[in-house]
């Protein structure tokens, strides 16, 4: 069975473990730990010489890294994936959304503060993420406000790769009061069949 | 036909210009320059809130957005958009790629330079962006060193997304030498069926 390399508190990984679940993929789940120095080591940089988590192996070895190339390749053929040109389109609009508007704001004023405890010598990068965090809201909420999910009427890999870390950004020290559509649309994915929370899977 | 609003000089702009001429897709070319702040009207904004080029508007008046999922959009079913699950991962892991380590170190660090002269307040960051800006390119040579293409022996829409940036890394104070595989990549980019450099489509 795959193997998924990654922290469950990581939003990144926590796609990966969400969809999983979700699409009753048995996997096996290998903790490593950013902070500990796991993806700094020989045999991890081996694997992926990027250093980054997750990273998927599967059973003949090949080796799959990207969260979000990951959801692709488990999703394929599910109906949390789009055949249809245009909603296929529009999930990988959210996706590369959220990897160069979303996480590089949201993720990382998260790192800052929950990982690394607000050192003096990030609080100026924590400082200025905060406007690009809520311009990140500000595009999704245009979406929520008046829609269920992030493509069409259906659950898609658009909202599991949101989801991620929206769903912790007060962990980020940012206020979702004045966005009643994305609060109303987590409520909405927690709710869906097979969800499982950033806890470690079984 | 559809019509595409962008800048050529921009590389995720251009991808869509050397793409659609690869695939002989006809289109109109509205030029959008950020620079005189075409991107921040009324008008531009009603049809992408983000304010980023390129953008596609079609037939029908359907808006895409974001450079790599408009390229999905018209490359589904060619030779450069593998059908096979682990081919097309690959496709996507170098995109994700792209837009999370390659666009925000290498197009900034040129943004930075070429379009706006280098200005005071804006060299600390294109220092700090060099070293990024190399371990990305040390990503691609550890595959170009001994492939001919970034995913399998084949052309794919990996390629168009990496060198629209790498091609002009050297308008961002980037220096390549060191870099055999990625210069021989450059040249066979540059030798495919329609290819087109950064000049305006006729």
């Amino acid at each position: 069975m795959p193997v998924v390399y990654g922290d469950i508190l990581s939003g990144n990984c926590y796609k990966i473990a969400l969809l999983l679940s979700q699409l009753g993929i048995a996997h096996e789940w290998k903790e490593v730990l950013v902070t500990r120095g796991d993806t700094r080591t020989a045999e991890f940089l081996a694997m992926n010489p990027a250093g980054q988590i997750p990273v998927v192996v599967l059973d003949d070895g090949t080796v799959l890294t990207q969260s979000n190339a990951i959801l692709h390749y488990f999703a394929r053929g599910s109906e949390l994936l789009p055949v249809d040109p245009l909603l296929h389109t529009r999930v990988l609009e959210w996706q590369f959304f959220e990897q160069y508007s979303h996480e590089p704001t949201i993720a990382v004023r998260r790192y800052i503060k929950k990982f690394i405890g607000l050192p003096d010598d990030r609080k100026e990068e924590f400082n200025l993420k905060e406007a690009g965090s809520y311009r990140a809201l500000d595009v999704m909420e245009r979406r929520l406000a008046d829609h269920q999910y992030l493509v069409a009427d259906q659950y898609s890999l658009a909202d599991v790769s949101l989801y991620a870390y929206t769903h912790v950004a007060h962990e980020a020290d940012l206020d979702l009061a004045g966005y009643p559509g994305i609060r109303r649309w987590l409520k909405t994915i927690a709710s869906q069949p097979g969800y499982i929370g950033m806890q470690p899977p079984e």
